[in-house]
């Protein structure tokens, strides 16, 4: 049980395992056992090797279980014998640390330091700060790291450009190193097109995309899928800025440009409730809509202010 | 604290009361004080001399207390000397009970029996049963018996017609009687145009309630309000089946078919959050959305389960 109360953070824990379900659990069992902290999602893949595993909970919880679970993986998982398809850099190879209610960036970067810190102590494990943590502008990108991999990265840590910001100059002996982070929630969005031709969708991946001139919150790729299905597949890494409409909207002009339509959308992974809300309150015009209106909302706060009632009209 | 796995209904308590705060005071402190049922929203009118109290828990909390609120109002509330412009029948007005989460309209329908028949017995005073728990097809509808008004029930409660589901043939000598009902929640969202002209807001109410041809679950009205403002008012009565979108949509087409539009909506108290999801939803085209993909509904739900992860794609 978790109190809604408080501030929470989120972290999503990225883990080099997806194949040994006995490391997995391991692994989960230690990130779940801390007080004030949830385990809400677990997704493994094992052409990665890789799970990622989602977490919620008071800020001193997320950092005492992300403490325990990398612990664990760095006790049970070799990175010297770890294969899979997606670059990593470590055992436990990424933590960013998102802020979810009540708690801002700055308390996310700070979370995410302390627990640099720490681990880096506690295992003599370098330690990579990204994200909105990063301690240099090249740091902000986690791939400027993690695409050099366990292996380069031995190395290359010893020149000043890798240095970690925290723990030694070398990577430790199985466990490789961490990435701790800080980031907005980033939301998977797919957009089904009502087209075989994969072209199209590279066409308005390439039109929406921050990289190539588009929305500045938005990552996109056009990729063709079994079935024939053709996808543009898109993250949304600041979905306050970029409301799920934005980028439904701007696909669905450029598709009918194309002379083409959007057949269905999916998400990825969790959505926070706000993102559904959004799209609501813009579609239905809603004034002055804000959580405070939400009955399931109601039942999460304190009663505090409910005898400052309203003179307004009853049934 | 209330616990959110478990079942939930919610009451919208109505008490003869909008004038003296120390009345409503007493009566919600008495509806609170129920473990594992809690106060979420308190509306009151001075003119209409009532006030709404929007209550959760689980089934057998909000009985209970529905019965402390009722006992307290009873007590405090003399409707020999009550004025207000709004119908009313008695000291604790109307009770619905109202499917939250984990029940159905069944569960409720019981409820309100058991409720009704508690009333009867603790204060000998006469219940209705009214909506979804009426014993007649007549007394579905409410105003059947509450347009009476205390004034005149008093002398028809001897009638068969009006005789009551539970409790004696005649009135409560201070508190009159009671109406405790079952039926699903209601949405009351306003919809304002972007014309002076009443006229148009009372063609386009015709056109969408049910009672002319239109929507079976909307009620409306078009009214005009100050600063020239011109609405559709509108009831919801089963959300579920006719989602906010299928309002908005309605009253949308047959404006541009008047030459006007929408300026923008208001909901009037609480709204579940399913009320936009499904506008959400409807918009993106999502497919295979419930509950179990939104962060905050996970963070309510059980952990079990957690461990049978899936082996799909990770970041």
């Amino acid at each position: 049980m978790i109190s809604r109360s408080g501030p929470l953070v989120q972290s999503c824990l990225n883990f080099s395992e997806g194949r040994r379900p006995e490391v997995i659990r391991q692994v989960l069992l230690a990130l779940r056992a801390v007080q004030g902290a949830k385990l809400l999602d677990v997704v493994s893949d094992a052409s990665h090797n890789r799970t990622v595993a989602t977490l919620v909970g008071s800020p001193r919880a997320v950092l005492q279980s992300c403490l325990a679970g990398t612990g664990k993986a760095i006790e049970m998982i070799d990175m010297n014998v770890h294969t899979g398809v997606h670059p990593r850099i470590g055992a436990m190879d990424v933590i960013p640390i998102v802020p979810f209610s009540g708690v801002g960036m700055a308390d996310c970067i700070e979370i995410a330091k302390e627990l640099g810190s720490l681990l880096a102590k506690q295992h003599n494990i370098p330690v990579y700060l990204y994200g909105e943590a990063a301690t240099t502008p090249d740091r902000k990108n986690l791939a400027v790291i993690q695409t050099l991999q366990y292996e380069k990265l031995k190395l290359k840590i010893r020149e000043p450009f890798y240095k970690p910001d925290f723990g030694p100059l070398c990577l430790h002996p199985t466990a490789g190193a961490v990435a701790v982070g800080a980031r907005e929630m980033i939301l998977f969005f797919n957009v089904y097109l009502s087209t075989n031709d994969v072209q199209v969708a590279k066409q308005i991946a390439k039109k929406i995309r921050g990289s190539s001139g588009g929305l500045v919150d938005v990552k996109a790729i056009g990729v063709s899928l079994e079935n024939n299905l053709v996808q543009v597949s898109t993250e949304v890494t600041n979905y306050h800025r970029t409301p799920l409409y934005m980028v439904y909207d701007f696909v669905e002009r450029e598709a009918a440009y194309l002379g083409t339509a959007i057949t269905r959308t999916e998400v990825i992974g969790l959505l926070p409730q706000k993102a559904l809300w959004d799209v609501a309150i813009r579609h239905l015009k809603l004034k002055d809509f804000d959580a405070s209106r939400v009955l399931e909302c109601k039942i999460n706060q304190d009663e505090e202010g409910i005898f400052s009632y309203n003179e307004s009209p009853v049934e």
